[in-house]
């Protein structure tokens, strides 16, 4: 049986806890503020007073904690002890972080494994729960059973940055869609719409348009902007969204920001291309 | 037979006229530019040489034109013209250019029914193409068939400004979507992931993101704050996407905006409320 050390019991690493100890796994826990989550006591976690305790018996070591800066201060003083065991480390953080990390615990013959949560804490242990790792392959393989109890694993590549990047690009294409939700309903409201009235049409819609997101994809890989609504007209629409916007008393930012990426492209000349054109704006071409 | 004239023929108006004709109806159609949308000849389309002419013995008068000035130049001038008739105004316009536009009808006994398409042009004429329509509620009715055509049609209200309020704020949605889904494919593709591999993470990541609007909906009509990942903890993931953007060089207003709005709710002392919390810097509450 695998042990397990769990450092982090925020509302993440509380869940990831919860499903070790519910698929019968050994498991102690740490968390810099005692007491947290109560309920893994019930089922059989091993409390540990100091992170050297939570680890001393462990074969996988997972963090989960608030940032980077946190991971490293936990995780600094137990360099020597982490010798030989599997550090998988789930806080959120960049590929410049992940990288670093990587290098840190080579140095210190730790196995290191860097994984991205694609869920929300109510999701871990749910099949559609998705989590990223790269990094030490063979490590992951040894623990893929374990690990496969917080979600499906998906192994991403040997460079321990690649989970971190394409979990913050997923972070940020959630970012886009509670944004433009979360402005839309409140257009919807003052319009005297209740949220989840206009929600009904709302999930449906954008459910749809994800469904454009691969061939605005692939017009981004090929460079082949034909064939969607044109940015031309694209961008009179938005003069209306920016008047509705205003008219209503909302920020106005995110439809500014895309006006100000479609203006630029149509000003270069691109007002016949579809919005696979605007990745130009987003990320200049050197 | 329903007589209709089709006012403006760019790519949503042309198809517009496809699927009329396709269907049977009697199109008379106008643009402009003349010589737009040459298919629509082999279909049967009668071509007018001026919009009076197009409108002659129409029984339902679609508008879809690029926007309401347009709209206006075009129906000003016809106005004792469409005296019994009824208008569709599918151009797209904001709440106050509907009512507007439906009080003009009003003082020329012309009956008004304004539209929003929720679909691109290639959808028209699928089951999956919405179209929200709104003020005369019996005109509707009496062409509701034959608005069929076009997608399938949804009566919002007597309201006239209520389907442009419903179109622009879930076009609103759209934008917050496209534009964290294209920023997350140019973070991606500085990783090296080509954007139609990333697609294949990012379209099923923003169902299931999609599939928590409801909830985040309700949270803004009960003002029940509790229940998601804390606004505390996601604000610190900000400060990795917005680093992570720094580092692949692509803009960044789209998450320092998100940022800039939780941070305002976590400086209010809402700290340990979900997204749905954002609503109040979104739109101040007055």
């Amino acid at each position: 049986m695998t042990r397990i050390a769990m450092l982090g019991l925020g509302a993440m690493g509380s869940e990831l806890a919860r499903v070790q100890l519910e698929g019968g796994a050994s498991v102690a826990v740490w968390n810099r503020t005692p007491g947290k989550a109560p309920s893994l006591d019930a089922l059989g976690a091993t409390r540990a007073a100091t992170p050297d305790d939570a680890i001393r018996d462990a074969d996988l070591v997972v963090v989960c904690l608030s940032n980077d800066d946190a991971t490293r201060a936990v995780l600094d003083p137990l360099a020597t002890r982490l010798r030989g065991k599997t550090l998988v480390n789930l806080t959120n953080g960049t590929p410049a972080q992940a990288r670093r990390m990587a290098r840190w615990a080579s140095d210190h013959d730790v196995r290191y494994v860097d994984g991205g949560i694609m869920a929300t804490p109510e999701m871990i242990g749910a099949p559609h729960a998705l989590v990223l790792y790269a990094g030490d392959a063979a490590a992951f393989e040894q623990h893929r059973d374990v690990l496969a109890r917080f979600g499906a694993p998906r192994f991403v590549g040997d460079d321990p940055g690649r989970a971190a990047l394409l979990d913050l690009a997923l972070l940020t294409g959630m970012c886009g869609l509670f944004a433009g939700a979360l402005q839309a309903i409140a257009m919807a409201r003052h319009g005297g719409v209740a949220a989840e009235e206009f929600a009904g049409l709302l999930v449906p819609w954008l459910h749809a348009m994800n469904g454009l997101v691969p061939a605005i994809a692939t017009s981004v890989d090929t460079r082949r902007f034909e064939g969607g609504s044109s940015l031309a007209m694209q961008v009179l629409a938005l003069d209306n969204l920016i008047e509705a916007s205003r008219e209503s008393g909302t920020d106005t930012t995110l439809l500014t920001t895309m006006q100000g990426w479609m203006r630029a492209c149509v000003d270069a000349g691109h007002g016949a291309d579809d919005l696979g054109r605007l990745i130009d704006v987003i990320r200049p071409v050197s």
